[in-house]
């Protein structure tokens, strides 16, 4: 099957940042062609997309996210212990199998609906993610995580890492989804099953790890009481530190920590929004990007991000990197680009098929229209992504050479069965509240 | 004319928050008759708009923004010097009262399209902006600037004094749009025109006043070096400093100039994505708002702040409070939706007219969509509209029970001309910032 792209602005996001203003896409079957500059070569049998002078770009890489967390979304906002009052709770006692496949369900038609083409995620009953993803038609990375607090979907880490390997089993050699094996957080995990899943890792080389790393003053607390050194230095100790880490947030860590991972080749999967709504605060992206460490963005899960496009993200980031700075120059727009596309690809090892448009590479690209009046004029076309442009401004969306979105319309998934099914686990969300309040009160 | 909305989800955000799941708001002509839950009463001869469970909330208001400036969007994203290389030589050069008109247009579009319904502008040519927002039917106070670097539209403050003139008489008594006059700032005003205006508006009781205020650190500099003096001194000093003052951003405030403004009983207008992007730094607002002065959300001009619509302002005036604070807890989104709403009609001194759902006021209402994957599940609408929601969930606007936006479809405006007749404006600019960068290349 050929598809070609005509009229397009392209934005490759290649290395050197190629624009064809005017230009053309070839796609063939699930792999990018060709593209160029001009007016389309003629192509027998292939389907022509005439865009209108519309954007085609990668697909966007969201680096974190909790996709089975969005029956959370919005819940218990503002509330300094919303985790230990309402989500533990809630988690121990709903999530299960289905809840995931139903929350994950959701969050695929999201992402889809606003332009994201690959993720990694972390959260239980993992495979049910993979398998969700893998029918919604999304790249994925997905992550059995492992926690020592009593987890909805193991007792203990030894049916913790039986989740694992039934994980691994079951998409090894999948064309779309990666297993990972995910550690909650040192704290949660502790030095000696991070020693033990460093060893596992190390017999399994195609398995990326997934980290919530230097999150909070907790964390920060805990490492120095119990082994009076930083986070990362404990990852570090335990070897878990090594090429293709992701690790999520990342806000407090010194120049030494950044020497560290920089060092072990570690990645980092930033969250702006999920921070700054939980006042923890502001990674230091340049100070990384400029250690050389690849940095994507993530969305973290819609409980504490809320929406899982990228678009939501890119104001964030940028400002607080230019806050940081108390400037306008760090992180220019076409960075910020580049972190949601071929940088995020990096971080989760799938730089060689995804994040740019580029002859060999996989089919990730969508769609942006550039009809609505908040993104006219365009001077440049990254300072309008990153600052005017929305989830609703995608109008198509491919992965691996397949629609998942034409034309505004979710091609793999129906969206009514899945909301009406959220919305049916968000009431008995509802009722368990009032019953803890009442409890409380 | 009547017009019944039914089976709507009710924010009224009146001073008890009164909420109707399930309600019903009355229309009769431009005012709000009545509202209520359950079921609507019978209305002989209204028109009944099925809501189908959608949210009929205040529409929002702007309060502070430069419309012209749209035309300006994104240029020069991310270089430091942009106002003195390319802003200022471009305005000098290129802004008449026609491209005033074209640039309000676009601005008018689209904030009607991302549901506001009031705006406080200041620029130049200003008439020209009163008269395109009194067409799109916006409500609006019309600020003509003023300012002692060789404006476009005035060469000295005799000039500046006479545009003012022109506007008060234009518009008055106009049912929605109110003439204002605006010093651009203390450090470009001076301590003795801001006497001058000063004296002016005592004599003008009903012309607010608007100024741009402590928003960077060259203003800090300037009073200190002149006058010794905090910025809010000077601005006190010169007996600017009155009830209903509208002072945008207000980055650099100290407690006493907090103080000083509380006493006053002006108000502030803050622009978070603005200062952020600028790298400028954080508004006090909780300090503003614990203090008893009325803070509204401004989105700043497009060139600043990109697009018109408060949504993108949400999370970082959110963020930034949360920030600031360490804390998940302060600004709470309820009271986010107050200062886009009810707040910012007190900061602009529209409060007894707009601003919230009550019997007697102005029909300024809007309709927001839930049906979007990333809004749901809803536990609290405030937090769905902080956010998740965006611009494009706005399906109707009204002001003065005049349809803007209808269906999703913008009543008043024509968006291709608009569009068409900017981006001719844009390709202008383009040119000259070519030969810009030539010169001193």
């Amino acid at each position: 099957m050929s598809t070609l792209f005509t009229n397009a602005w392209v934005l490759t996001v290649d290395t050197a940042m190629t624009e064809h203003s005017t230009g053309w896409v070839h796609v063939e079957g699930s792999t990018i062609e060709a593209m160029g500059a001009g007016p389309a070569p003629a192509l027998a049998g292939a389907e022509i997309i005439d865009c209108d002078g519309d954007i085609i770009m990668p697909g966007m890489v969201n680096t974190h996210c909790h996709m089975g967390m969005s029956v959370f979304r919005g819940l218990a906002e503002d509330v300094d212990d919303r985790l230990y009052r309402y989500i533990l709770p809630l988690e121990r006692k709903f999530v299960t199998a289905e809840m995931v496949r139903i929350g994950s369900a959701l969050s695929a038609l999201e992402m889809i609906e606003g332009g994201v083409t690959s993720v990694a995620d972390m959260y239980y009953f993992e495979s049910e993610v993979g398998k969700v993803a893998a029918e919604a038609g999304l790249r994925a990375i997905v992550g059995q995580t492992l926690a020592d607090f009593n987890a909805p979907d193991h007792a203990d880490f030894e049916q913790g890492f039986a989740r694992v390997e039934a994980l691994v089993d079951a998409f090894a050699g999948h064309p779309l989804i990666t297993p990972s094996i995910a550690p909650h957080a040192p704290y949660s995990t502790g030095l000696a099953v991070m020693e033990r899943i460093a060893q596992w890792a190390d017999a399994h080389p195609h398995v990326p790890v997934q980290i919530h790393l230097a999150e909070s003053q907790l964390e920060v607390d805990w490492a120095q009481e119990n082994h009076q050194a930083s986070s990362v230095s404990v990852v570090r100790q335990s070897g878990l530190l090594r090429p293709g880490l992701i690790a999520a947030h990342c806000l407090h860590l010194s120049d030494a920590d950044i020497a560290l991972m920089e060092e072990a080749a570690a990645g980092v999967a930033t969250n702006p929004r999920s921070n700054g709504k939980a006042g923890r605060g502001i990674a230091r992206i340049e100070a990384l990007r400029l250690a050389g460490i690849p940095v994507g963005i993530g969305t973290d899960g819609p409980m504490s991000g809320n929406t899982l496009d990228l678009f939501a993200q890119f104001a964030p980031v940028s400002m607080f990197a230019k806050l940081l700075a108390g400037s306008r120059k760090p992180l220019p727009a076409r960075d910020v680009i580049r972190m949601a596309t071929i940088e995020g690809a990096r971080v989760l090892g799938l730089a060689d098929r995804t994040g740019s448009i580029e002859p060999g590479k996989q089919a990730d690209l969508i769609r942006i229209s550039l009809s609505a009046a908040r993104l006219q004029p365009i001077y440049d076309p990254y300072s309008m992504l990153v600052f005017a442009a929305g989830p609703t401004d995608v109008t198509d969306v491919m992965v691996a050479g397949r629609w998942l979105k034409r034309a505004g319309v979710v091609q793999t998934l129906e969206p009514k069965k899945i909301l009406r099914d959220a919305m049916q686990i968000a009431c008995a969300f509802k009722a368990e509240m009032i019953r803890i309040d009442g409890e409380t009160a």
